[in-house]
């Protein structure tokens, strides 16, 4: 008997209370039952009904909460069906403890049924830190550390594997320092590179801002981030764009110094910034692209500058001058050092936004983000996973607050639905509005379970042109226009709704979907609307 | 043909050259030829016999320059030989780059004879980045990348396997931006949390310092470091120990402020530190213990912050306040900022050391250490691979320069005859002293080769008790005293010094010593003494 009294299970629950993670999403296996079975009143269990989605609703819990999520998986096929997701919320620096359940230890090496061989080996590359502790007495302090590794910049996920008959072992008396523990990353640009960036910035004749995700992650946290990006572009005159392939929306989409996206191809982007001589690229990678476009990556004479809290995103960059410390030191760094050029291209919030294309032949996707913008619910937050619509969203729908906008960050499909319904539980006061290709649904769809016994209040559109639309779209570019399993058809999404218990209409033209998402913007739970629109 | 009319090799030495690269390390085989033979002149190459040895060579070049040092490994089996000192340079933090030759690469998948199957997967987990480019357009960009993994904080080894037929391929016009890219990590407390520690510092009754291998590697090339580590110790008035298990000297062992090193035990560490309210650890982990000894790890009441540059050294902490930021900043910032108690224990410099132990029987391993104290070149550092000897080393030897003092980070043996050698290639005009156990030199004998060959100013003294006397002590300690294997004996270090090309000669006693070292000392080449010494 140790001084404490505590078992292992309640010296581990005690490092989550001290890390604000009471909320566990998982699927439970035959392993965890010992672990679930101990978990305090304070902590509450999201089922989730496939490990993809489970996942996924921890990353959307996450971003609308913008804390650390403890995810419980079952061991080697748990963790597997999970893997998919993890790509989204290692490229999109989501901070998830995934808790693996693990066999009895001493009947692992024999690989008994559902025991995990190699477990550490498992989730590799796609998490930042992977451990199975190799004592009960060291599963609280692996599990300290790997809350402390899921949040520590450049943030992200990473797993535990535990086996089943540790939780009831005796905690050491020790375990008692680890909810006292703290790990604070020092912040700052420092002085002199301080003054050597705003010489560069100062003394550029056309000079551009290129913002990434990290802007907008720890604009959640810190509104100010927001303010200085949006000040420093001012004082510059400076326009403004996403960086390539984003996975939340860093900037103002309505401020008038908004340019729109970076297209994700080498040649794009090098003309789209052609014109500038200093490039400030805040909180991205350079670049994360997408489409082959041969060409050289700058026009001569164009200096890229890259601040960055991922050390990876900066030593792994093909040109420039990177940097790399918190966004949020520098932003308000550099906001409040740079000369203020006294241009103002007009007022925030003054951007015009082109029409929408229209079709005879019925709705078009543009004009789906359309309707979203004329009917704005005070709080609402998007998550979309329409690839055919990527780059058009964030340049036609007004997005003024941090966390308003999550997309795929590894482009993993499945993603849509289920971090919908973990924004939806992590922030309640918020109308989550999922936009999702036909094509996507499918890959996360038991997520409408979820949302219908939680009554969340989520809105999902199913962008539907009966296909793999992007990939149609991309096979043309690439000049390979014959692909088979393209076309998807024979689809009932509002049967399917229907059958998780979430409430579903189809809509055949704009008028049907005007009128049908204004009346999901009134209701209190989960409402999906299938809106059929032409390519 | 490309704008440049360079290839993948031209444009690959021009960013090695960016980077200082241009001493390589090797042991060559049939797929690194095409490489090796494309070098410029300015490239030197250093030929090791073996690749534990190259490895080594390569850590001793990196801990005399404080650069980041290229070794031009063979495919699985050479880069497999080079993974036992590979545990030493991930330990401590070394800047390598290993360029492993691969096999021609449409071959490597049916893997012919030498191709490295799934190559960047074989180092792992001993190096912080191991990749092998999909195409030969892409190695430049990943040989910079390699660089700049290797250099930013947490440093450490990286793994790059290339293709044979790569080298002689065009090169992209645009790696001309790669040898002008710049990673730069922003560094500093920030005054926020500067205030919180200097107001923890200046409230503690007895404060004591820890400091780590961070310390000695950034006083390297920054010697203020090293002074704003000393008058923070004075200001406080605090007692410094050096961090358990040390792979470089930290602190002036010289000082009256200086205490020792910490013993690498639990019990032993919270013993040392029971009396101090408030543990400030400095550039290191806490902590890397080797001995077992149950006990709890701290007495209640004390507080540790520990300021680390190496993110995973502070969520791994079993306890305390960890700080992520670079040692040379927090050091400058905290001793600028904590008030002086106008307390001094004595002049710097005055630190009197007890006698060594001494035995009727021969000379003791101690009294060594007292010759070479009394015997002090200049310039000379101390590389010392006497497990016996650890923790005497820094208490009884005078060390009061940056970079004096290198002990094998992981604990690998094989580390001190080649680190030796490399530091004297890479620091000529330091004569560099190595203490080798005789069951230690037997791992990296072959580097006599590579001194006898370049003529180093190196003096080897093998402290010979004739078995590992280490393994003997601690048998001892854990209850098992009859280990077979331990004993050693019928070496003949002078034959195997001569056979390798290095002058050697035997010594009985201490007399005998002290003359070969004060003869050693006025020597301009290698040297080796065999000192036979008493347990």
């Amino acid at each position: 008997m140790t001084e404490t009294g505590k078992t292992v299970l309640q010296a581990s629950l005690d490092v989550f209370r001290s890390h604000g993670m009471t909320t566990i999403f998982g699927n439970p296996g035959s392993n965890e039952l010992p672990f679930l079975a101990g978990l305090g009143d304070d902590f509450r269990f999201i089922l989730g009904l496939h490990e993809q989605v489970v996942v996924g609703m921890a990353e959307g819990f996450s971003r609308a909460t913008g804390r650390p999520v403890l995810v419980n998986l079952h061991a080697a096929s748990g963790s597997g069906n999970g893997m998919g997701a993890l790509t989204n919320a290692h490229y999109g620096h989501v901070p998830l403890v995934v808790l693996a359940g693990q066999q009895v230890r001493r009947t692992v090496g024999q690989e008994t049924m559902l025991a995990s061989a190699e477990a550490a080996a498992l989730p590799m590359p796609l998490v930042k830190y992977s451990h199975e502790p190799l004592s009960a007495a060291d599963v609280p302090r692996t599990l300290s550390q790997a809350a402390f590794e899921a949040t520590t910049q450049p943030s992200g996920p990473v797993y535990v594997s535990v086996p089943l008959d540790d939780w009831d072992q005796p905690a050491l008396d020790d375990d008692e320092l680890l909810p006292q523990r703290s790990v604070t990353t020092a912040r700052g640009l420092g002085p002199e590179l301080e003054a050597e960036l705003i010489a560069s910035l100062n003394g550029a004749k056309r000079p551009v801002l290129v913002v990434g995700p990290q802007v907008d992650a720890a604009a959640l946290t810190d509104p100010k981030v927001a303010e200085d990006v949006t000040s420093l572009a001012e004082k510059l005159d400076a326009s403004v764009y996403i960086a390539p392939s984003p996975t939340r929306c860093p900037f103002p989409t309505t401020h008038p110094n908004f340019e729109g996206v970076l297209v994700p191809g080498i040649k794009s982007v090098r003309d789209q910034l052609a014109d500038h001589d200093v490039v400030l690229v805040l909180g991205a990678a350079v670049f994360r692209y997408h489409r082959w476009e041969p060409s050289n990556y700058l026009t001569p004479g164009t200096e890229v500058i890259q601040i960055t809290q991922d050390p990876r995103e900066a030593t792994r960059a093909p040109f420039g001058k990177a940097v790399i410390t918190d966004v949020a030191s520098a932003a308000a760094n550099l906001a409040a050092g740079v000369a203020d050029r006294d241009i103002r291209r007009g007022e925030p919030g003054s951007r015009v936004m082109s029409p929408a294309a229209t079709s005879a032949e019925g709705m078009t996707g543009a004009e789906i983000l359309e309707v979203l913008n004329e009917h704005v619910n005070d709080s609402v937050s998007y998550v979309n996973e329409t690839t055919t619509l990527d780059l058009d969203y964030l340049e036609r729908i007004a997005i003024d607050k941090p966390g308003m906008y999550s997309f795929p960050a590894s482009g993993g499909l499945g993603f849509g639905l289920p971090v919908a319904v973990g924004m939806s539980i992590g922030a309640p006061e918020k109308t989550v509005v999922a936009t999702i290709g036909d094509g996507s649904a499918n890959y996360g769809i038991t997520a409408l379970y979820t949302a219908a016994q939680l009554h969340t209040r989520t809105v999902f559109i199913i962008v539907n042109n009966s296909g793999y639309g992007a990939l149609s779209g991309f096979a043309q570019r690439m000049g390979v226009p014959k692909v088979p399993g393209l076309a998807l058809g024979g689809i009932d999404f509002v049967s399917l709704a229907r059958g998780y218990g979430v409430p579903a209409k189809q809509t055949n033209n704009r008028a049907e979907f005007d009128a049908a998402y204004r009346e999901a913007l009134e209701t209190s739970g989960p409402v999906l609307i299938d809106a059929l629109v032409v390519s």
